[in-house]
């Protein structure tokens, strides 16, 4: 399966869920709802809505029905909590980027104390997703789903992986303390997504939980070496500048680290290691599959 | 009874649950577990958590146990979501504060992104403290409680109070205007106080959740009310001002609306309105009616 399609697939579903729990909002603050909207809206790969989705049809191949209403309000609430710290990791005061995907970011097109409601907003947004009370999942399978999400993307997950991320700044670190990096900043939120796409299944089982666990924590490693890799080698076509510089610099990245063959070695074991998780579920991971794959191959 | 012994009662209990709170975070990021703490654990009047537990206590005088693991929860959500909103608003680009009760607010003490940060991660931890497993309620109250909290700080509270009062910055509005500003703003959170407080009590009756809605809905606009108040009279004692002054500029304060007797008139209205949705509830409401007496005739 093209990634493409892959991606094409789930993008139009999650972009219509996204844009009715929009819709759904009164109009009491309209200069706040168009800014969440225009952070929630825009552009995407949708990585973590299609795990969730992919993660949720794999398990229902046990012939548990597949809960679509449970399913879309994860994804959403998953993409809702990406949304929201993209738009506070752009701010000034963090990353300070006035451009995301080519388009100016929340507080350009907004301004900076919109944008910092709009990300407070959203993520007030997830819990309230997780919490509807139509979802056709037990209340006890709900009230787990926003436990694990709110350890994912807090202290102990997403918000503690940026705080080490800005302590970091400008050091050379270690192996471990990369990789500790990355499994909090990005990692802990597409763990989350498979997650929450398998909870949705009421009758799935830990052991099937656990091995798109380690398939999740595979690529979302896998995921950020790829971006160094790409970094680099998309910088030596671009601009020439070279692998010896980025390591001279002692930029914290794969291939600062491995060099740029070892950190190629290293997004292929990951994606073994991805496959091989797969491999313990007894169902048909066609998707969650192709999409490791995508992952590691992908160029751009 | 005494604002200072209701204040006391409280405030030790409260002080307990939140340090025990913070203290169980692991030490991934140690910069962003102590500006959590700070902003949460200094100062404050506790209004909000003084509120849930004397709505819990109150109804359980129906002779329901009364559940302290869940009242320590709901309380230390609240405080949570309460001290994030704080930080948040005193960011540069928001109100811009450097001090809160003659302190560095948390920005100045650390710096701006590690302000942002533990505001993000105090938010996924109220979340989290409702959706820990052993409070004691069922998990269908939990999710009811998560979903009135995640509507009362996200859009359709809070954060869309705090837009409106940036929309309304400079301008000159109407009373209804002003009232759905701080409905939102403030009034959001307080009543969210007293129905979780009331929702920690597994057998409560809607009519009596009900009441306490309209008795927090009243002593939230008359604790603004008298806020308006209060910054006049301190004014004029402290620097001169006068009370035609401020009218004079178009403040949007319920002084400057009504004039000072107009608002010490609401101010009144409001807490006799608090006090009769109590007489519909057949419990000692004792507790409550002193908190409404001092949010009126409190003069700091």
């Amino acid at each position: 399966m093209a990634e493409s399609l892959l991606q094409a697939q789930y993008q139009a579903r999650i972009k219509e869920v996204l844009a009715t729990t929009i819709a759904r909002l009164t109009p009491l603050a309209p200069t706040l709802r168009a800014a969440m909207e225009y952070g929630l809206l825009r552009g995407g790969k949708r990585v973590r809505p299609l795990l969730v989705y992919a993660s949720g049809e794999l398990l229902s191949q046990s012939g548990a029905s597949c809960n679509t209403a449970a399913l879309d309000a994860a994804a959403a609430a998953i993409e809702c909590i990406h949304a929201y710290s993209l738009i506070h990791d752009d701010l000034p005061a963090m990353d300070d980027d006035d451009l995301r995907r080519g388009e100016p970011t929340v507080h350009k097109a907004f301004d900076e104390a919109t944008a910092i409601l709009a990300g407070d907003a959203l993520q007030a947004l997830a819990f309230e997703l997780l919490s509807q009370a139509n979802l056709g999942l037990t209340p006890a399978r709900q009230l787990r789903m926003i436990q694990e999400l709110s350890l994912a993307c807090g202290y102990q997950g997403m918000c503690g992986g940026q705080a080490l991320d800005i302590q970091y700044e400008g050091q050379s670190i270690e192996r471990a303390a990369l990789e500790e990096l990355h499994r909090h900043k990005t990692g802990a939120l597409i763990v989350a997504a498979v997650r929450l796409g398998a909870l949705c299944v009421e009758d799935m089982q830990e052991a099937h939980l656990s091995a798109l666990s380690q398939y999740a924590h595979a690529i979302g490693l896998a995921f950020q070496v790829q971006d160094d890799i790409l970094d680099i080698t998309a910088d030596t076509q671009t601009l020439g500048k070279t692998q010896g510089k980025d390591i001279m610099q002692q930029k914290s990245t794969y291939p600062a680290l491995l060099g740029l063959d070892g950190a190629r070695q290293l997004a292929e074991q990951l994606l073994a290691q991805a496959l091989a998780a797969l491999a313990d579920i007894p169902y048909s991971t066609q998707t969650l599959e192709a999409f490791a794959h995508y992952i590691v191959k992908r160029d751009f």
